[in-house]
């Protein structure tokens, strides 16, 4: 990759470096730069792919920032999911004393990240929809929109240049769970006003026509759970609080108490409930310890896991591996997600076994008991209406998406040269004239969080336990007398994920491949590397022609 | 699991045992034993699941059959895809001189199969629909059915109980391209005599309606080559020879050529021609080192990949890796296939870089250039009506699947109780009495082609993997003198996939954690055995304690 030789920035100009979410999803983080000032939109984290052995999270990097450390005045965070502030317990330690502004529910789901990872340095400072906050020439006016969790807020930043739109992720719901209307008029002001450039959410740009109310999905569960006498239980996002809302509200229409189950679910539905976010009748909601009483046609549990994750509620509840709720015929599962790409496997498995277990199970293909967070096309296009940008640079998304995203925006009259379809890294930087161009590419790789460790794990590490995973191990241990350079008793070999037993031909055969490479040392006895190297070679290449398997082979040469 | 306890066959019982294909997409092969003989239903192969590390292929275990081998009568093949006939090449060795039957293409496909593997001792014999053949007290008589690959069967199979339908893969295209009919007539004539038990697959019981005709593909090729001037790619199965067939068509009214590339998609192709079932004007085939002499307007390819394999053509092209075709500006790739559950991360992959190298690419949830070759809920219902069973055991599929398909068999009218929802290696009985019930279960696991190895890697091997792919390894060798039972030297220490650089501070608070390993033997000193133990004991707690990873840790001491 070419890189960060930074070319400074020109007076007058100013620079949007998307770190994170675009051609990928997850771990968004915008950087917007005038001068000697920078704001930064989100720190969010990614989930491993499949490839990224080992690895726990993987989070922006943050060199550009690092280099520019005096610069930085804010975090603005548009809510509280952790693709947009999951990042942050990696990211704030090395910016101590830059205030995070988040509205109200985020910073109380915050306030548990700062607890927990002791960001104690970084003031948490309110900033509600409509608010607007001076950070050096920028300022920042949030709005609300629809989102799968509530108080979600897109970016008004006004700059020295003009106006930039940063839409966080977004719906436009018509009929919010909450009563909170996404705020067209403040959009439409934008609009009339001028904006030099929006940034939007691409999540949902390949599908077209409009993404359903969250309402629907309420009425898809009293649908499913009329004339039930069984026990239901409804697996969701542990931060929808809407959605957690509408599992009270159907409980409630059939005399249903609800029990709430999985930490972070568990710790997000006391928060909500606290700040006012979450509304049921007293004594609606009972403890899991507590579930037993209640007979199991008046009970309701949602919990956790509807994306198949192994270690979550719903699975263990499939698995007869939950402290508090087995699985048992004439329950009744809905699972109120839509699995993420990669997790359709993991999903299915954990239906299949609810299906074992004797649960009727209502999933994705089955019936609808989920929308997606996410604007459809229609809805896509309305922001660009609203906003009518001059420039635009679709965010939050695979390149496909935002390639997608790109040809709404041109459908709509954004005239193409303007549309920015760029990758991770790569500035677009706005100059006093009023034109727009492709600046410096800055790295914007990934930074894997393992163990303890941020960023120590890198492509090496990866590219040996994919070896590794790929044909396992086989390490053997020579002893040579140093004087006379032969072998001293047998060598010691051990082996892992190669093969179940190694057949003792395989072995006496690798034994005289070894001799003979150190029979023929030529004249290179004394050299320990070259003679390491003749063994792994020739051992190599032995066992890929005995087995078609190329294991890590490992050669260590003891000297005595 | 518990297994194989031969319970052996009462006189007079027909047994149906599913040794792959249900509870699972792949691998199918299903077992009728009536008496002294058995015949076995396909004998194919899946592809390794993503925690299977290194494995190339799963296939079939056949220890049941394998205790039976002299009881066993036939193959017989319904069509040639893997995932019914990629096991025989593994499987057929165990059983020399049974006979398998095919219809005429499968034989064309297989032909390369028996050669590549040296499978002559396996008379390959012609078996077209209609005809029938006996084997033992079973007549089997295939018919004809729709699916993804030309003279696709299902099997009726009369046995002394009574008839047995299987229907293979299917669905039942009112249009198709080749002009061969599902055979609607044969399946109400088995309705009309009375079936025993009809076993049909399941891939699409999710599915509402109907799936759409092949010949829809075709029209989607059309609306999109119309107008263009650049090159075409199409991407699809190399076995979808209909789908190949229908590029040639459309091309055609283009006044396009067509160039077919991938080692897999060639042959098929080649041996389609040989035997009929694809057609083209002369001239129209191009060979694919002479398509620089082809206009770009004027050119189609057909090739690979359209599951995103990383070795497969379209993937290479994407990623400028292919001998023959680099994607240019201008290019139109149709990505004709749906991803696989589990491969959606490397089709969007593939996708995204097509985008990148300039390509328009239409796919799945753009334009819908595919349809699936099984049928959804209103066919399978069909399916049920025309041969009005007395027993249905679903199969193909994944158990969600299987229970949609019971749901749907319930609601035409299937004796609940008579339809079994079971697992691989479950045996389903046949009583004279016309009774039936759930037999003995045998063995069905995964038996792991790796390299050149046939069912050698077993769990273990995949667990080392597993945890070699998590946290990498962490080899120490330690030299003791045999006499004192003292360190000599410094230990060696090899380690991969765990850091990127093992800090000196960890090596140093690991060699202390070693040397008061070695220091206080107690009276263990000469049992190289314990103070192993205690090395890897001390030194994993240690490694956890400062990194929060566990590496595999392998402790070699050398004595001398």
């Amino acid at each position: 990759m070419s890189v960060a030789r930074d070319a400074g920035l020109q007076e007058g100009v100013l620079r949007i470096v998307p770190l994170g979410g675009i051609g990928e999803i997850g771990k968004n983080m915008t950087v917007i730069e005038y001068g000697d000032d920078i704001v930064v939109v989100d720190a969010g984290l990614m989930f491993p792919e499949e490839e990224m052995f080992g690895i726990d999270l993987v989070v922006p990097d943050v060199t550009y920032l690092r280099q520019r450390r005096h610069k930085v005045r804010a975090f603005l965070i548009t809510h509280a999911h952790e693709d947009h502030v999951g990042g942050l317990p990696y990211v704030l330690p090395e910016f101590p004393g830059v205030p995070v502004y988040a509205s109200t529910l985020a910073r109380g789901l915050l306030g548990n990240k700062i607890k927990e990872h002791k960001l104690h340095d970084n003031p948490l400072i309110a900033l509600e929809p409509r608010q607007s906050v001076q950070l050096g020439p920028f300022t920042a006016t949030p709005f609300r929109i629809g989102h799968s969790i509530p108080d979600a807020m897109g970016l008004a930043l006004r700059t020295p240049l003009g106006l930039i739109v940063h839409t966080g992720d977004f719906k436009f719901d018509h009929t919010p769970v909450d009563g909170k209307l996404s705020d067209f008029h403040e959009l439409a002001r934008y609009g009339a006003e001028g904006v030099l450039c929006l940034l939007s959410d691409s999540t949902r740009a390949e599908s077209p026509g409009y993404t359903p109310s969250e309402r629907t999905v309420g009425e898809a569960f009293r649908d499913i759970m009329a004339g039930l006498d069984g026990r239901v239980i409804v697996a969701t996002f542990a931060s929808n609080i809407a959605r957690i809302q509408q599992v009270f509200d159907a409980a409630g229409d059939f005399r249903r108490r609800v029990t709430v189950i999985g930490r972070s679910m568990e710790q997000n539905t006391r928060i909500a409930v606290d700040l006012g976010y979450l509304r049921y009748p007293a004594g609606q909601l009972v403890s899991k310890d507590r579930i037993r009483d209640v007979p199991d046609g008046e009970l309701v549990i949602a919990t956790t896991g509807a994306q198949g994750e192994p270690m979550a509620g719903l699975a263990r509840m499939a698995n007869r591996d939950h402290r508090f709720v087995e699985i048992q015929p004439g329950d009744t599962v809905i699972v109120s997600a839509s699995p993420i790409p990669g997790n359709e496997e993991m999903v299915g498995r954990t239906i299949d076994n609810l299906f074992k277990a004797g649960a009727n199970v209502f999933y994705h293909t089955i019936k609808r008991a989920h929308v997606s967070g996410h604007a459809s096309q229609e809805e896509l296009k309305l922001m660009l209406n609203l906003t009518r940008p001059r420039y635009f640079i679709p965010i939050h998304g695979e390149f496909r998406m935002l390639v997608q995203h790109g040809r709404l925006a041109a459908e709509v009259g954004v005239e193409p040269g303007n549309i920015f379809i760029i990758e991770n890294g790569q500035s677009i930087e706005f100059l006093p004239d009023g034109s727009a161009r492709r600046g410096q590419r800055v790295e914007a790789g990934y930074v894997f969080v393992d163990g303890l460790s941020v960023g120590e794990v890198g492509d090496v590490v990866l590219r040996d336990r994919r070896e590794l995973a790929h044909d396992g191990m086989f390490l053997i241990v020579v002893t040579v007398d140093k004087q006379t350079g032969n072998l001293v008793g047998r060598p010691e070999i051990v082996t892992r994920g190669f093969v179940a037993e190694v057949d003792q031909r395989l072995l006496d055969g690798a034994m005289d491949r070894i001799a003979r490479s150190i029979e023929n040392p030529g004249d290179h006895i004394s050299e320990i590397g070259l003679l390491k190297a003749q063994i792994k070679d020739g051992l190599s290449q032995y066992l890929y022609e005995r087995t078609k398997r190329r294991p890590m082979v490992f050669p260590v040469v003891v000297e005595v």
